[in-house]
């Protein structure tokens, strides 16, 4: 089989995770830089220098611009959530496929406009969250489906907490209320319920719950730290806690009837070239109860590419299979985001409503 | 100085739990296995026989002999909770100092009434959490203690599951309302609670929610399983989960505004005589986020004496100060009981009442 061309990818806007996604897509075999724009031409024409662009990159003042470029395949969106429902709809409309930034949007409902956008023009749309695309992922989810090792998923904790500079607290977009109004929700709390669903098969849950204690930015409002509890019908419950108020930790635990993984560093692995995990299974004590018999074990998941060049190439992979193979975009990653975001909603709703339960509703 | 005679200890009841604490009654230089009564004598005798009771040791057949024998110091009473208020008032009634087992009692209000009674006797008491006593719990106090290191905490989670088999589903004294009708929150639960109060300096929180999803046995209705959350004046919260339906876990996170501490084997250690935790302080990432820096750091923590052999000393190091020294009964130890104890109380008033927030009043 012949190789297919490489997907040229443009990107929307400077920002700063746009410099590791640059990267990614220089990394990733089946994707190229092709284009960057930025309502400052000098400021995109300095990006494009500094991550890694060809020579032949095109540099536009504008994110029209990149849109308008017949011939971008895709674009990267990394602009601030309330700008995505303007941008994914308008990229998908001029037939770009989309790597949306997470969260993918302010609520479902924009959301549901993005996607109604995207297939109505049938293009790949797929959020930015780099982690499930690391081998460890898949890895950690056989150990997750094999029902003699882990046995029904029970219980699962998540927590994202990262310690921001007084600077981030007073003028990051995430502490925007007309930019990134989720605040820590959106931006460490979108990881966490991730995470949880990832766990849960991505079966969603009937109702969520967020736990007193939410810390709101003082002169902005937004979510700065805040709790969540999460129920299913089958019994199992899930809690997360994410944050902008404490040192950078990224957990989850998940609790089958038989066995127990634990990672430490789900959303960034501590290294880039290998990811660890612990699982337990069958986990009990010696005589006398003084330890453990069996203990829990290490594994470490070795990748040649970092997560989110895999990331870039897996939907490099799908872009070229609708553009050279006449395939229908793969409805799996819309489907994530959206669960996500639903769970998120509801979150929110529940903060809002003063620590009521609400249910999920698809 | 010379040194005291060592202290005398009766055993009221041959529960499990009893072998491993008769061994460390051996194992700890200042107390020996003086005395164990059982409402069989039989019982009893073979009890001793078979835990490294001396010749000499009494043999007893019920509980009152026990308590009636004057040469007996402290009894180590693993009954079922519902019997500790009678047990333990009896025993500080006839003077004879508590190591009592946890969960110490069915309410606040029956643990008042022992308290009452080893504060009108002037004898010591001491939960039988033994985990506080593991030279690792200081080290790691050490560290949450350090403002520089660990700064301020924000949030704690715990979780203590393990899989009960049928038999203990059936017939085990954890699942009957009537010896242990506090189920998976006094037993597992218990040991969340104290180290979510040892992590916050043993501040009480204002208020605790008990999360949605509570399991009750079917037939007996004690709790099978439960989360909860709890919430401080200063902003700091905390989850926990447990269950006698998952597989073995045991873990402790406490999260500061500069560092984090992860410990996996919280109650008992994998090993006997070490005991590991990992740290990290002012956690960050490498340039473009591929990774951390700096990483958590291991620490290993060694012991001769296993952790129940320390309690056990340090109880009868107490226990010796007040024979021999005419000391007072330290009263940290009660206070700790209590502070569990009350927020035990909150989290099941907050599940009776169909997940109500319930303020913590001392």
């Amino acid at each position: 089989m012949a190789t297919s061309p490489p997907i040229k990818f443009g990107i929307l806007g400077c920002a700063d995770i746009a410099r590791k996604v640059s990267r990614a897509i220089n990394l990733s075999p089946n994707s190229t830089l092709y284009a960057v724009g930025s309502r400052s031409h000098e400021k995109a024409a300095r990006f494009a220098e500094q991550n890694g662009f060809p020579e032949s990159a095109k540099v536009y003042g504008s994110y029209d611009a990149v849109l308008d470029d017949p011939d971008v395949d895709a674009v990267y969106i990394p602009l601030p959530t309330s700008l995505h429902i303007k941008w994914a709809v308008l990229a998908a409309q001029k037939k770009k496929h989309l790597l949306l930034e997470k969260p993918v949007a302010l609520n479902v409902a924009e959301l549901d406009e993005i996607l109604a956008a995207c297939e109505s023009s049938g293009v790949q749309i797929m959020d930015a969250t780099m982690w499930m695309h690391n081998p460890r992922t898949a890895k950690m989810k056989e150990f997750l489906s094999d029902a003699s090792l882990f046995g029904e998923l029970k219980s699962v904790h998540s927590c994202f907490t990262f310690a921001a500079k007084e600077d981030f607290l007073e003028n990051d977009i995430r502490v925007k209320p007309d930019l990134d109004a989720l605040g820590a929700l959106g931006d460490v709390g979108w990881y966490c319920i991730r995470s949880i669903l990832w766990a849960a098969d991505f079966q969603l849950p009937k109702s969520v719950l967020a736990l007193p204690g939410t810390v709101f930015h003082k002169a902005a409002g937004v979510i700065l730290a805040c709790s969540a509890s999460l129920q299913w019908e089958d019994g199992k419950t899930a809690t997360f806690h994410c944050s902008f108020l404490a040192n950078l930790t990224m957990d989850v635990t998940a609790v089958g009837t038989n066995g127990t993984l634990h990672f430490n560093d789900f959303v960034i692995p501590f290294e880039e070239k290998k990811a660890s995990f612990s699982t337990a299974v069958k986990s009990g004590f010696t005589e006398l109860v003084t330890g453990w018999d069996p203990k829990p074990s290490q594994h470490t998941v070795m990748t040649e590419l970092p997560q989110e060049a895999l990331m870039v190439k897996e939907f490099s992979r799908l872009v070229g299979s609708i553009k050279f193979g006449g395939a229908k975009p793969e409805n799996k990653w819309p489907t994530l985001s959206r669960k996500t975001q639903l769970v998120l909603d509801a979150v929110k709703v529940s903060i809002e409503r003063g620590y009521e339960l609400v249910e999920v509703t698809s």
